[in-house]
């Protein structure tokens, strides 16, 4: 029986292998160009273990004017993600430090909060969906929502975050108001924030014009 | 060979008669519930040519602040749109007037001038991309993409726009900044505007707190 | 704090710049070998804002059989739609002219009619759909279905089309049934249309057999 | 350990539980209102194992004008194929007859000759693609394309065919083109096939106008 | 230029507050019966800022035989989540205990370590991607493929996990084996386990047969 | 009017011709890496009428422990496939043999049996969904279901099997638990079957550890 099983084993893995690369992962090879759909896939054979794992999911640097450290582990930097649809990032937010109003516009964001205590809100055409969160609390931002996120709490609060996409982008809005070359007058006029000020917070985001 | 056919011709529409009302297209029935992918479907039985056409896609009013007057096609008022994913805006927008900073979460926005001049541009985190358009030339704002348009030439500039969803979204930057019950301090926090001049938009947007 | 604030800049710049060129858009390279989902994306650093912009969406000539002029500006000639599942056209048909039964294998058809006088309508098994259209009128020609227009008004007619797909495929059935190299007899078996017309129309439209 | 384990047996299956009846499977309620997804979900509690069997895909009666037989089993018939995007028919065609030129504007079919021979065909834009089948070869007709069937061997002629949706539309260009109560010479002139050759077709096919 | 305003902001509103239902986010109405894509929506004036929390994914109970404790946050009881494609998890696993060999075929599974020592691994039929996890470390399962995890460190261990579905099943692969009515011989039959353990594991899993 | 035709015919081929090849299909260029959605496109000039057919879907031989014989058509052996999202295999069955359980992670399987008894079955956390097939049964089972066939009737069986994949993969339960180098412990422990089954099985599938 053993014999005749070997043939049987064989046939079957023969057909099984090849496909296995195509289905059931493709882990990024980030030096092909991407399409539309993400990366091309790595070569099965050079597929290790070490492709599924990540480390360093740890705290970011908060010393800046949002006290605010994130590390995000998506598909460029963690390239076994590429076609499955998820990523995940770490979020520390130190004492009166915020997430400044951002939007994802590719990703759902779904917040775990597991110390401390963040408020978080997403904002649509007609209301407000906000909250205080404890630790154990969830919550979720739908797809392209303006949203922003207040550490209402003592000490530093931690959140564990997942996206629904393996490559999420983070569109600050004061980066894409106020960092840019458009001129002032512009994006005061497509605003109506005042002008003086759009030029103060052109300066303070590097932005010129 | 008449008689035959004919008992031919029965069983072939007897099987394509009950899927063509799935298939074929689904115009939504807008009483009842939606679901995540649209509306059900109208019965085929009540379907008539008149599902598929939408009148009016005329020029919208442009007294307003922004001088903008938009018509929307969209499923909630062109049933027949249904799991088609496309609808089409008539945007016309007079000398001096904009549309301000917005995003459709949801749509890609194709835009085709017909007539006078636009400044349209999109901001992502690295760049603005933008482009002054002449009747004939066609500008794409990718999906979720924070953007504007300025009627930079003389008189009413009249413009045909598709969205790659049969239900886009329109986010207003002002409206959801400015026109919600949010604390005026919040709002200046996560983004670093004054706090006068939130208020004072909060004002003008019809916002509170 | 602006010490601290460029910190917290460049950190999120460059996680968000590598992202940026995936998700935010993926404008064609249309040099590199095409996939199941489109084309591989041009790389970030040479995207400029000319690629979102498409020059002479114009009135294409109608001197020919059918009074038929179209310019398409789809995925191959304007190489920023990849991926974003919308194209345009525009449509121009002279008096008495028509567009010819044909199908979009693989895209829905929005027709925006702001000019003279069009009939379309669409062929389902079971009915016909179609209407009378006049300027600011719309029609909705589901994804796959046999379709056709005719200007039935006065003068040219002119129309802007959207379609949901970058990159839509026009089935003419004249050139499907009889510009090809089929024998005549196996084209009039298999559409019943009788043998000497098949001939007359593969002479018409190139074919030959 | 056979006490603690039941504690465990009964939270794992109390959480599996609700969830198994939405992404295991859906078995259509055809008697709901369909959405554009497909139909609704039969409650679990009743779904049986007889709900995943269909019985009778047998030869279906070739006695009509082009000797073809199909029996088809879709969602319609076979309710547990809702949401899995497959279906299946069995084909008959008697010697010398054919299915006639015609499209499923939602499906690739992939066909398996298992007795006879087949000739089998689509037309694109730039081609005939076209083989003579024998038992045990496949063709694999792209989604939307026009094409035809002939039985080009001796005694009939039997297939299995899949579909990539769960319910294929099939649009019979003879039923399309004659069937209808558009006006002869509307059809004459958006197809340049006669008009005494439209109105002979227009009688055999139940047509009127 | 407020009244001006005015009429502008109310005409703005009222097209985009039908909108916003739809597309923004589609909270489940968990009494309206499943579709294939995910429940119908609540109605929006029904929404409210509860909706988008969930409250409570805290450490499940261990005491039991693999000493593996969870808590799902998924569409059943976080309605929000509705065609969001996301979910959560909580596992705790204690010292020496396990996740037992599964797996959820609709789901990719991405675990983020937070405490104590994981030892992960997932099988395809031609490798065993295995590691050994940190606090910190994350390790991505692809969808459908099965996988185990072993608590191998000292004390418990606590991981949050996230799934690319809203709505993922669990299926532990000795309640499918062992946990059925099927008879004991055909179990044995299909997978070559010994009978005697089979009936041995029927006993202990709550089979029959 | 034939040469005003002419000058029509062309300017519309031309643009047409360049759209073909992405959309009317994309034949695998198995040469080329692949990418998430599948592969690259063949170029179009070298697409002929052989690429869309597969020859020798015939008996796979059954003289091996299950008496299970299988012959695949996927996009590895069958490339115009590719992006189709569609497959087809010829099982046949020895009497008394089977398909040991096995999942497909990424594709639904619909068997039409036509020669011979099957029966068939698949499980979930809280079903066993199983029937008796006889000739002209369809059965299906939902993608990444764990399922089994047997042989239960007189002679070989025989069936011909679609998959709502491209690329199906089979994932053999024998073959992931006891053909691989996990210690046979492990095995033991996350799926309490007794260490001693474990050790010869793992002999039996070519396993170490």
């Amino acid at each position: 029986m053993k014999i005749i099983h070997i043939v049987f084993l064989f046939s079957f893995l023969s057909f099984t292998t090849s496909q296995a690369s195509v289905n059931d992962f493709c882990v990024a090879n980030l030096k092909a160009p991407k399409t539309n759909s993400g990366y091309p896939c790595k070569p099965l054979a050079s597929v290790t273990s070490d492709d599924f794992v990540f480390h360093g999911l740890v705290a970011g640097k908060t010393n800046n004017t949002f006290k605010l450290g994130t590390t995000l582990a998506s598909v460029t930097n963690f390239p076994a993600l590429n076609g499955l649809g998820i990523s995940a990032m770490r979020a520390d937010i130190g004492e009166g430090g915020s997430a400044p109003m951002h939007t994802h516009p590719d990703a759902t964001e779904l917040i775990i909060l597991v110390q401390g205590e963040f408020t978080v809100g997403f904002i649509t055409p007609t209301s407000v969906y906000s909250k205080v969160l404890k630790p154990g609390d969830l919550f979720v931002v739908p797809q392209g929502m303006l949203h922003f996120v207040l550490n209402t709490g003592k000490g530093v609060a931690t959140a564990y975050v997942s996206f629904s996409s393996e490559n999420p982008t983070v569109h600050l809005l004061d980066f894409l108001l106020f960092g840019n070359k458009l001129p002032s007058n512009l994006v005061s006029q497509t605003t109506l924030i005042g002008l003086d000020q759009v030029k103060k917070l052109k300066a303070h985001f590097g932005g010129s014009g």
